[in-house]
């Protein structure tokens, strides 16, 4: 029989009631003839209660501790998932990670996936016997239980189903499916049908929070076809999918956003070979996400090198560019620092294919007045950072131009 | 080096503040030598949320899922147990039982404990590492996570305690030890230093709630010597240990008590071999459970049943007696109930070598006026029911005549 991975994320499952909900969307899938994996997280809430203990504890913890606390939440629901089936009549039972077994590396709180052995599922399957998957979770070398990081289930749930040779994973979250931007930014967002794994990664790492990165990047190796959709309402959801299997492809396919930005230029740097790295190195070791980059042409032999970041890392980055100007690595006639910004950006894989997007983008933000401080480019997206104040005007401004409102 | 199992019940454990004075328990153990392996229940009150989630799921729910989400709540513990400790500076790490193993029967609710293999602790203590144990679980032989039943992380301890090898078994509670009765109904109650497993068996059973029966029945199989202390004040508890270890024994050393029972009577039953199995065979098919059984010598080949079972099971003994009747298994002249009664006991091995006791007994209560209504004895105790309202007289009577305030 044909196979479907079900992943049902922590408010799909927060009570008794929605574990129900939950469980009769499982009960459909079976009557539509799969055999079903149901992969659960934690209740939600849960998961933050075992990590605060955790950290009420101990600051500097054991992550093979913390990983065997953290995981019992997902043990719950699928416990709880199990008995429902069983309640509406579906056959299934639970597994946690170490009994399928999922086998990670060492990594404690950020393990990686190193295989999943399907010999006791699949027997479990011919005895017509459902899965129920606790998420987030696996088993070390060690024996140890291991923790896939924050958002972890998504990821288990795709890793399941490349294993399981499943048809599709269908993530049910508290949102419809994937949005052409946000709509609490715009009333004109539309619920797209479709969407490539390569924009849905652009999307995820640029701030719609919908899928975790790491798991939309193993549906594409694996070539998973994943399905966002709601557990609260019917809907066909958005497909993340390759995007051979999009027909007619927008130029354009999604706005993204991310408010809280900060730009910072270092004025009047040295430019010499090595410069970057000498900026740059002390900043990763301080963890600071940079972001964006940008160096502007230098005259004299000077020039001036802007950044961007989250803004609450700036006081960290601050401070290691002082440490490194003290320790003579750097030699530049000031910092300015920018708090106020925020980034918009276009993501469509049709730009490959046509010239002249991001010059309609330009555009489109002059024609509202929003200057641009910073521009970077990739192959299927362009970003700005624009000020702050401006981030709704200019998100409103390119989803009319880009016409995104019109279903492709 | 010795080793020491160190068990503390849920009220011990029940939030960051009190695991962290536990822990520091178990510091103090370490730095006295010994290997030490902590034994721990769920946080106060989290077994009962799970139980209830399972029960809100499905009221008839497998045994085997009941298991895996209600487990989950030692796993917690345990972790944040040994995270304590290494904040502490004291070596530990967390096991669950499937990780030891402990090894149980497939009997899901209520499993019983096959074996434990120690061979993975054994090694761990080599290397400086303490144990910290989730009790009340292990792992049957389909790989399915078992529970041992409630009140089971007291019987883990002692399994722990007999396969390591332990010098003792310390059980950490809400309570500073065993009282000669319960302090509630005299402040005249004393704790007891030590007491004989047998004595702990019949005060246990008898509805003194400091330890589980089946706990003190494995300490005396393998003469595991327990000790029950509290987790919030100093001292040395009470020791259950062999009675050889008693070097003077009381003739009383505890008077039980248990105020909710009741009183059945079968008034002039047949008196014919295999009357008793007619009547009690029912009785225990509907889960009734009969505590003490009187037989009065009869006249005309009649004779008067009485038995007694907790009053809230009256309702299930009705039922069942009148279904015997009406099959015709019991012919009788009527039903004396009586809801009104109480249990109270005297226990003590002395009273093996010393008659009288028993007249003691009564005497005392006589002398109060307090009315007996059924009595029966074994080797180690005297039991009788009287009026409810009698017991508090009844049970201060009797820690008077055995003058259980002295110390022995």
């Amino acid at each position: 029989m044909p196979r479907l991975v079900m992943k049902f994320g922590g408010t799909s499952v927060a009570d008794i009631d929605r574990i129900r909900n939950a469980a009769a969307r499982v009960k459909q899938e079976v009557e539509n003839g799969y055999d079903v994996c149901v992969v659960v997280s934690a209740m939600s809430g849960k998961t933050n209660e075992l990590v605060g203990w955790v950290r009420d504890t101990s600051l500097l913890y054991d992550a093979r501790e913390y990983d065997a606390v953290v995981a019992s939440g997902e043990n719950v629901t699928a416990g709880l998932m199990a008995l429902q089936l069983q309640e509406m009549g579906v056959p299934a039972r639970s597994w946690q990670g170490w009994q399928v077994p999922l086998r990670t590396n060492s990594m404690h709180g950020a393990a990686r996936i190193e295989s999943i052995e399907t010999t006791n599922l699949d027997r479990k399957f011919e005895e017509g016997l459902h899965a129920v998957i606790a998420g987030f979770q696996g088993i070390s070398p060690e024996g140890r239980i291991t923790t896939l990081g924050r958002g972890g289930s998504d990821t288990s749930a795709v890793a399941f189903a490349a294993a399981l040779g499943a048809e599709r994973c269908d993530i049910y979250t508290d949102v419809d499916g994937v949005y052409t931007t946000d709509p609490r930014i715009t009333k004109k967002a539309r619920r797209l049908g479709k969407i490539s794994y390569e924009e849905m990664l652009e999307l995820a790492s640029l701030g719609a929070k919908v899928l975790q990165t790491r798991s939309v990047e193993l549906a594409m190796r694996y070539k998973v076809r994943l399905r966002v959709l709601s557990s609260f309402s019917d809907g066909p959801g958005t497909l993340v999918c390759d995007e051979e299997e999009i027909v007619e492809s927008r130029v354009v396919s999604g706005i993204a956003h991310s408010r809280d930005e900060a730009k910072l230029t270092l004025i009047s740097v040295q430019d010499r070979p090595g410069i970057a790295a000498a900026i740059f190195g002390p900043l990763a070791e301080a963890g600071v996400n940079v972001d964006m980059i940008v160096q502007n042409i230098g005259a004299d032999g000077r020039t001036d090198m802007t950044f961007s970041c989250p803004v609450d890392e700036v006081p960290r980055a601050r401070k290691a560019l002082e440490h490194a100007v003290a320790g003579g690595q750097i030699d530049h006639r000031g910092l300015d620092v920018d708090e106020e910004v925020a980034k918009v950006s276009i993501v469509g894989i049709g730009m490959r294919s046509h010239a002249g997007v991001a010059h309609q983008m330009f555009a489109a933000l002059a024609a509202e007045g929003v200057n641009i401080k910073v521009i970077t480019t990739s192959e299927i997206k362009v970003s700005v950072l624009v000020d702050r104040k401006y981030l709704e005007l200019a998100v409103q401004a390119l989803h009319d131009a880009f016409e995104l409102e019109k279903a492709s």
